[in-house]
């Protein structure tokens, strides 16, 4: 770059200054120090051959996470939600029989974009925080004999997680597709695509890969792609058209978008830490943050909204407000004294419960006695009075 | 950070590492040295007081850039071709008359999503080089009547700037709405959004505002919001639906989905550039870099693929490949030997053009030198026999 000048009236400082934070939050959560480097990498071209290279090493160690052989494994260009339009819009078209498996505001939106498609959605719904038993998930699906199922399995609204295996079985036998959200597992528990018997799943790049928000996992099975071909229609959204993009990612490398070199930087990057320490041990680490984060939690009194161990998600704990406390109040004083971000409940919810994600670095140990060390402060300086823990 | 433990088993330097790039490519552009140093500083959630602060900061620059007073200008959390979509899919209901300009790739792009979105499209077509004069836009609007106009500011494919004016007007007189591209002008060059009585435009992070990919900055006229509320279906795109980002973004702070921290940390630094340098100064800038490279290119005995002077996008050049010599293996050359990225030609250009990106940082005299001193060398060594330059 020497003989390449800069413009000389600029100064050499950048103009962003945030404030720390640390993320125990829905997602964001907080981003591996690698990953920054590797996004202050020089960007390349979005047809560059290294670019195809990093591509196609974060389309394999994604099928390692998502627990896939589908060779549809990529990225869209595009935050979790931009994930889940993917899925709905190409495998919903107008008249598409919807079966809509709704205990969260994740399962709204699903059921919400398929409509948009024209889908003809007929719903299972379940108080925020519950999740559907096998025998209800069958009965449902053998009743109502949709074209294609959705749910969530690690809902981000009420912590909730769903088993897939009963909605995978009974919607194959029915011969419909399933969608099933991935926003807040992938990376943090076992999501097991093909062995629960998933047809199309999408992510994020913030919760349980430890990069920034911006791109969106998705994995799409060959019998799903046998149902796209059969389309008479082209999906009407020509952005999230997984045709054009797997043409361009994964088949003959043809311009489709221009892909961000930086945000593919970031999550080669962020798959390579979970590669490196091993799949299976990054499960264990959110689940034993997870154990100690309940165990710290009801010790000091406090009670998690999702009554079942077996139906939590690990990296993303409920926590019921007790009573008499202001939540808004806990949150804002763990924001302004110890610059920790958590989050309220919505809908249903609001006012009801914290939200308090343990993800990626701070799936650790010293990360749930530093966070129940701040809380329980917090906690008392709003009022509560319950066990001293 | 003290309290929070990262995992041991990882190492501590970043897995990618990218081969020299100087990008003389129609985008993306060189990235800034500054925009680097502001993707690395730390992420804060997308509801975070920074965030919104950041985000506002990120729309009065737009307006600036933009050159309109559109309280709706912001970012959409996509690429360019996601900021297309959003232009149409809000705009094209089925039915809706759209007459599409059609000089270029881009254009036929948003031809087709129209189509997709169920608009009636006609099309008034010319050669990949070639611009409409003020009288053929009128004409053509005027006999069609549309509803939506469509048209390609700076059209990447080609070379060609076309002038918005005279299609505003007609598209006004007519009642109806102008959309216009404006992916590889923003920032560069003089969009004028207001005074060309432009309705939506959308553009891309990565050209003009030598940023990554990833991010669209969109803006909507007053008069497009009116149509807007008057839409009796809801948009099939979820993701792209103007009003809830919108909600989002300017009014209530309202979560839609997680935008990038670290991308709108991206078009923070790169609009502050501009503000520094000062957008005519900017303007200038690539305006003489850009007639120097003519120059250097005539004196080469090449020929622009451009004929007038007025119509040539003063970031993106297309020059055209010399009788004799494989356009490809001048480009192959360029790319072993100097790290330098340039693009040809597709469509009715392929093997006819190449395509010189003088963009941000490369727009300069000491860039132009430089080119041009590696253009020659790799055209000779592909055989060109041309004047000495």
């Amino acid at each position: 770059m020497a003989t390449v000048a800069e413009p000389t009236a600029v100064m050499d400082q950048t103009v962003i200054h945030p404030p720390k934070r640390l993320l125990y939050g829905p997602g964001p959560g907080q981003v591996h120090p690698r990953v920054y480097q590797a996004m202050a990498q020089p960007i390349v071209g979005h047809l560059d051959a290294y670019f195809f290279q990093i591509s196609n090493e974060i389309q394999q160690l994604l099928r390692k996470v998502f627990g896939t052989k589908n060779e549809m494994t990529f990225l869209i260009s595009a935050t979790g939600s931009g994930g889940m339009e993917t899925a709905i819009s190409n495998f919903v078209t107008p008249g598409t029989k919807v079966a809509s498996f709704g205990n969260g505001y994740f399962c709204d939106r699903q059921a919400e974009m398929a409509r948009r498609h024209g889908g003809n959605v007929v719903r299972l719904e379940k108080p925020w925080g519950e999740v559907f038993s096998d025998e209800e998930a069958a009965n449902f699906i053998h009743l109502e004999k949709p074209q294609v199922v959705t749910y969530v399995h690690a809902e981000t609204s009420s912590g909730a997680l769903q088993k897939g295996d009963a909605i995978c079985k009974a919607a194959h036998e029915v011969g419909a597709l399933v969608v099933a959200d991935c926003v807040t597992s992938l990376g943090a528990l076992p999501v097991e695509i093909d062995k629960t018997g998933i047809d199309i799943a999408y992510s994020c790049s913030q919760k349980g890969l430890s990069c920034p928000p911006g791109l969106a996992p998705l994995t799409v099975s060959p019998r799903a792609l046998e149902h796209l071909k059969s389309r008479t229609t082209p999906n009407s959204s020509w952005y999230f058209d997984i045709s054009l993009i797997a043409d361009y990612l994964v088949h003959s490398h043809r311009y489709h978008h221009t892909a961000s070199a930086t945000m593919f930087y970031a999550l080669r990057e962020g798959l390579a830490l979970i590669d490196e320490e091993g799949l299976e041990k990054r499960w264990e680490r959110h689940h034993k943050a997870h154990l100690e984060f309940v165990k710290k939690v009801e010790t000091l009194g406090l009670e998690m909204h999702v009554p079942s161990p077996a139906n939590r998600i690990w990296n993303l704990n409920t926590v019921k407000v007790p009573q008499g406390v202001d939540d808004a109040k806990v949150r804002a004083t763990l924001l302004k004294e110890e610059g920790i971000e958590i989050a309220g409940g919505f809908g249903p919810l609001a006012g009801k419960i914290f939200r308090v994600g343990l993800m990626g670095p701070l799936a650790t140990s010293e990360s749930v006695h530093h966070f129940m060390h701040c809380f329980e402060s917090a906690l008392r300086g709003a009022g509560y009075k319950g066990r001293i823990g």
